[in-house]
């Protein structure tokens, strides 16, 4: 409910003040303190929410780039003087919103900051109902990367049991999950990462069949043909350019290509080109491109389907967890180095 | 019936003699003369042809090109030192199998030579019924290409009424049908060719609603654009390389590429890179490789669907026909420099 007594405090905030090209760096971040009233104005439709763990995700980079009609059909450019927009999970603080009352817990858009006023659309935002697993889950797991997996892996790669699959940027947000899923489904799995603790993680806590460190193979393609004698029949695309073109020419005949994203083009100014794709002739591939976005009216259909498998213990989840506000930035950047091991987020609050 | 009886003739043939890299020369064929029984030897299960028109199709280049597993899961290489083999219309001579008896018609894979022995193997070869439409059609509109325009587009193009269609080579054999497969449909239908005459077609022969000459394009992007305000929903892809580029970035949301060919690659020892693929990811592309050879069991329904056009004068065919054996090789490679308007073929006997 709304409430008109005036309750300021102060909020720090991480702004975004200008667009970028290149490899973003810290100074492309500022980090200010303004204030906020904790109640929302008398007649306010929106939600003002308590931020608690925000989440670093490789489209936003796309974000900070100059607005281009190309990108910004899958992610809308950030406005400049504002705080960066993400995903994060939230606490109600007050609201206006007849779904939403004090102490609930919800995920999607806000703010980095400590506290923001959020404006509900369809699927902006979730209600979170299950808290019997870790909160921070939902900016991985059981939020926006979890339903990417999901979505990307049963709705686009149509898994079928025993199929061979390779997954790029394997042991990320999504990766880690999109391996599992094809486990479960009884496929061969292999991934690719770029160092060797993810390597091990990939095969040992995931369950992949076996894994490559990618920046240590001298020929990516002699790595796929190694892993994949018979070829792959369905490629979880994360990484574009260089690995994109290993694979291809390593696909089977009627293969697939899930194209969730290339994240190594995202800081590119012109984009890699891709030779191999003759290939996709010769072998009759198939290539899809796919936005999370489009999938978000299965996401209660995900959670009933993925929360039983946490219980159980039959699907895992790594978090890399940074602490405090600031943390954002540098975090954010580290996923372009690699620097992340699992779901890249920071906490803002606890509770 | 087979006989017993030795009738020998000469039978001039187009050998070829090496695997060639980058662009085929005349000199890359051999033209020679031997002798053929036209009697086939008792208990043969064979059919001995008499070739009367030859059909000159890009892929033929790929066949030439050194044995390489990936080309190979489409076409098959060629054996060096035997005639050249290609599609084309013969008539039956002698017949040692129960589907087929002297005098009758059929298409499919002969040799460049006057007299083939083939061996019947699943779909390939067809008897012609239909012979009230010109013989020459079965090696084009009712023959090879005329099943991947009409496989190609139905069913890896999923178009519907309204949308938008590029044809890149679309007075070829394939395109101009694609062209008026999608005028049928009720798509807004643009073309691309590389001379004023062939973009004077397109327009004014095969219905296209616009076209243009990619040669005289200084930027292709632009004049895609300028056909395409609001994008393209479809494009059925001939070309690749640069082409490609260029459309991609000028696709819809959840736009689709068919991919037949990729003409402009098939002579470079390793292709071009195309660098803006990750379009597919911001704009949902899906791109579909495909071989006819997956669609003949169609072909029937095909003939069914596209007789009555052709009798109604509602589908029309350009072919470009050379005389005589010998202006095989010529022909074929005139198709890498756009030399023919239409179909490529040519006649070595008219009955
Ligand atoms: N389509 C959608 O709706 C959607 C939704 C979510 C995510 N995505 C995409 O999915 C991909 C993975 O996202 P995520 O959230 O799971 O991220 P993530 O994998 O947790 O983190 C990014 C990882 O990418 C790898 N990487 C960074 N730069 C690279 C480069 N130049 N070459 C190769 N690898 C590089 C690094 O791992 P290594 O150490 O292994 O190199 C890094 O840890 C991204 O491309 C993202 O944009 C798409
Ligand atoms: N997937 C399958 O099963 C299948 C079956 C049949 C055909 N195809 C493919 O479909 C495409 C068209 O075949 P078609 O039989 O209809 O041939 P076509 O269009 O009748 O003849 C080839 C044409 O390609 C164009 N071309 C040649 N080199 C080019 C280059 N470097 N850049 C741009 N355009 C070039 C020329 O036209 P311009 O004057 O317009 O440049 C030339 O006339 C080919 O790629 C072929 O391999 C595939």
């Amino acid at each position: 409910m709304a409430n008109a007594e005036a309750a300021m405090v102060s909020n720090k905030q991480i702004i975004f003040p200008d667009y970028v090209s290149g490899f973003p760096k810290e100074s492309d971040f500022n980090i200010t303190t303004s204030t906020i009233d904790l109640k929302l104005p008398e007649g306010s439709t929106s939600v003002l929410v308590k931020n608690l763990y925000l989440s670093c995700d490789p489209y936003m980079r796309i974000c900070m780039g100059k607005p281009d009609p190309l990108s910004s059909s899958l992610v809308p450019p950030y406005t400049t003087g504002v705080p960066i927009v993400g995903l994060g999970v939230s606490k109600v603080i007050d609201s206006g919103h007849p779904d939403y009352k004090k102490g609930d817990l919800l995920w999607g858009l806000v703010g980095w900051e400590e506290y923001s006023v959020i404006t509900l659309t369809l699927h902006s935002h979730f209600k979170i109902h299950h808290t019997d697993v870790p909160l921070s889950y939902y900016t991985g797991l059981l939020g926006m990367p979890g339903m990417t997996a999901y979505a990307g892996f049963y709705e686009i790669c149509s898994p079928k049991k025993g199929e061979t699959v390779f997954v790029s940027a394997a042991s990320g947000a999504v990766g880690q999950l999109v391996g599992q899923f094809a486990k479960l489904m009884g496929c061969y799995v292999v991934g690719s990462a770029g160092s060797k603790e993810k390597v091990d993680l990939l095969k040992t806590k995931f369950g992949f069949d076996d894994a490559f460190n990618y920046k240590e193979e001298k020929d990516i393609s002699a790595a796929l043909r190694r892993c994949f004698p018979e070829g792959i029949d369905i490629y979880f695309e994360n990484v574009g350019g260089k690995m994109l073109d290993a694979v291809l020419i390593n696909m089977k005949l009627h293969g697939r290509v899930a194209v969730c994203g290339m994240i190594s083009q995202y800081n590119l100014e012109n984009p890699e080109g891709v030779h191999n794709l003759p290939t996709i002739l010769y072998k009759r591939i198939q290539i899809q491109g796919f936005g999370v976005c489009d999938f978000y009216h299965k996401y209660s259909k995900f959670l009933d389907f993925v929360l039983p498998y946490i219980r159980e213990g039959k699907i895992t989840y790594v978090e890399d967890i940074a602490e405090g506000l600031e943390s954002g930035p540098p975090a954010l950047l580290g996923l372009f180095e690699g620097k992340n091991v699992g779901k890249q987020l920071f906490v803002v609050a606890r509770e």
